[in-house]
């Protein structure tokens, strides 16, 4: 019997109404498994089980659920219960959930936060979407560099319970401007009599609010940083970024790119709630664009219609150059596109990069050219149009790795995105030109 | 000539010889910005510069500078100057270095470092490639149950300043069994008198040296975790990874992951600095197996050389077919493979996702079949060519979008890596299940 309510999950705790474990189990448990719990419950059993969370775990819990899990729970809570949550949710999860829920849950939550939190919050929803603003919270220790190392530990002993990390420290002068950072461990190795502003480091980074996220995600991996501060134009301290929000930051810029090299519009929501048509919608332009392309391609071929006429066997090759060309072309462009997302490839390197690929593309070229020629020969005592085939192959595997590599930097120069440069777009455009080199190579060697 | 001197950056201090200036922003400096300074100078330079460095300093600023760089200046350092480095260094640096050299100078730096230091970089070498071993490091502070808060904080105090983390400690008993984990900020909340075991968590999240790295970026992730505590088989406590080492590893499983999706076989070597043959030597296999796939699409066409060669239209129609149908399948892979790198999308979702992506592709390619009929019956004033474009686009749109969704969920069901079923596998399959379509179609339509 024991040994069986120890290898209870949470839910089956619940379920079988056994409160004792289940405030013992609650109470060891991380509040991100928790979580995980809610979504195995019904509504009803839900709202039973935050309630029986202690207090200070609750807004801990109540941030980690999916967006669909805290609309459902909160519409079960009273004013006071919610009103609870959302000032004991830190700033930043209290705004990616009310940026998460429709408008007239928003306006309940708000109604009900303290004046405080409520302030704090409408302040962080003015900044931009992907802007430095948009993910910092405004929990940070804040010290006076008058301050004794002892003064600054009792002040982190007293606000440190609701900051998002104490681990960094930032001294700020009487009007809010920003004069240095000290992590813990500075002031730990310190002695109690030191002054904050001695030890303290001034040769700070930061971020501006109106910085684009990308940017101070670059910062951190830099930097490795855990936390970074933000100031706004006259260099007051307003908020800070801590490097969990910055690991789904790199998550999400991850997958615009997956998205943006797919030829999809990016989506921030959920595949799986996702509606048919809102995901139709990300996927119809791009292949428009790219059908309408293929048809100029397609012209390319009626212009040789005589040629092909005179030998069929020219068409059962059309496939193979196509796809070849697109798949090399894609392996270039990848490789710079992401070069450059992890900053290891610059606009600078361009000449570096084109005589790398020149060389590269007519070494796999040649190799996969000599193979056709070898092949087709034998298999069809045809050497004219194994000749063919082999040089058109070496022509557009050179063709698709050169500009595969010069379109994402040509992106950039331009300042459009490189990931735009992708597979797509680099394989309808090389269909074009592989075409018109193997009709010109036919018309050259077959006549 | 002062604003000047301010203006100036260290490499330039150096040039100018205006020692007393350069040590001055040296001491300032980010190891980090000292290190990108290394590579705008000479090798003579690179040593001197080096050499001005703080001794605390050295180790933090070698730790950053590129492989190449590293091996030019340790052939320029003396050997106690070497000694020095390596047994400044994090030992997980300490190790990512010794991986990046050549045996001869590998042999040199373990000849110069102190024998404990040689002792645990041996041992974590051991650790196969892309392990949580193999990234950790076993410079942590330990504590026991017994001691106080205040006995604890003694002990960070004195072994701290050496270790890569002090704000999470870790807990073992005496056979060094991990028991808890306590974090600074409950130490600081604590009182001086408590025990450590009263306070600590036990609730433990940890990994096994032997765990793959990428499943431990994922715990990072979930629990929003600064340091994870890594164990043997025995549960000894063994070592930490921090959160900046994950950092990197998301980067370059990321990194991995475009490269699988482009066909192209993944490299730890960076661009730039990669041989001809070598890079050349990542892209041919794939491109070998695609373009033999590509023949076999291409025998599909001279099956079906008679029908073409009585309606050549037929022929500038396959371009526009086979791109729109790579294209449309590279998008449901993109999505459903990045869905399930993510943690968003699961193998038991598939029924859900297949009657998702049937729905979206019969919108998607209904919209282009129709746009299709209506462009080529006003283009060339032919219904039926019209209609055979069209329904032949609107069954390829659905074929690829299937595809592309379930070959990704195959690959997971069978152990393989999802991202190996991306574009290039995804387009070469729809392409020749395309043209049998289209030609049937024709068949039915156009006869």
């Amino acid at each position: 019997m024991e040994t069986n309510v120890a290898d209870m999950s949470i839910a089956e705790l619940l379920e079988a109404k056994k409160h004792k474990e289940l405030k013992q189990r609650i109470a060891d448990a991380n509040p991100i498994d928790i979580a995980e719990e809610f979504e195995k419950l019904s509504r009803g059993r839900q709202a039973v089980l935050f309630r029986s969370l202690p207090k200070d775990a609750a807004a801990d819990v109540f941030a980690y659920l999916p967006a669909e899990n805290k609309e459902e729970l909160i519409e079960l809570l009273t004013d006071p219960e919610l009103g609870h949550i959302i000032n004991d949710l830190f700033l930043d999860d209290a705004v990616d959930f009310i940026e998460e829920m429709p408008a007239s849950v928003v306006k309940r939550v708000l109604e009900n936060a303290s004046d405080y939190t409520r302030k704090q919050i409408n302040q962080l929803l003015q900044y931009e979407d992907d802007s430095a603003g948009s993910i910092m919270t405004t929990e940070y220790v804040d010290l006076k560099e008058g301050m004794t190392v002892g003064e600054a530990f009792a002040r982190i002993r007293r606000v440190g319970m609701d900051k998002e990390t104490i681990y960094t420290c930032y001294v700020t002068d009487k009007s809010r401007v920003l004069d240095g950072v000290v992590t813990v461990r500075t002031l730990l190795l310190a002695d109690a009599a030191n002054l904050v502003g001695s030890i303290m480091k001034t040769n700070l980074i930061y971020a501006s609010t109106g910085d684009d996220r990308e940017y101070v995600a670059e910062l951190f991996q830099k930097y490795d940083l855990i936390a970074l501060p933000v100031v706004d134009t006259e260099k007051h301290l307003v908020g800070i970024i801590t490097v969990d929000d910055i690991m789904e930051v790199l998550e999400e810029e991850n997958t615009e790119d997956f998205y943006k090299m797919a030829a999809i519009e990016p989506s921030d929501e959920p595949y799986l709630t996702s509606g048919v048509f809102g995901l139709a919608k990300k996927r119809i332009f791009w292949l428009s664009v790219l059908m309408i392309s293929a048809v100029f391609t397609g012209s390319i071929i009626t212009r040789y219609e005589q040629i092909l006429a005179i030998f069929p066997a020219l068409i059962a090759v059309i496939p193979m150059l196509m796809d070849t060309g697109g798949n090399a072309g894609s392996q270039s462009s990848t490789v710079i596109i992401r070069g450059m997302a992890v900053g290891e490839l610059h606009l600078s390197d361009w000449l570096k990069i084109l005589w790398k690929e020149i060389r590269v593309s007519a070494l796999v070229g040649g190799i996969l050219g000599a193979f056709n020629v070898t092949y087709r020969w034998f298999a069809t005592s045809n050497f004219r149009l194994g000749m063919t085939v082999g040089f058109s192959l070496f022509a557009t595997v050179i063709l698709a790795q050169t500009l595969g590599c010069m379109l994402p930097l040509l992106a950039k120069l331009l300042r459009l995105d490189p990931a735009l440069m992708a597979a797509p777009l680099v394989t309808t455009l090389v269909d074009a030109s592989c075409l018109l080199v193997y009709f010109s190579i036919a018309e050259a060697i077959m006549h």
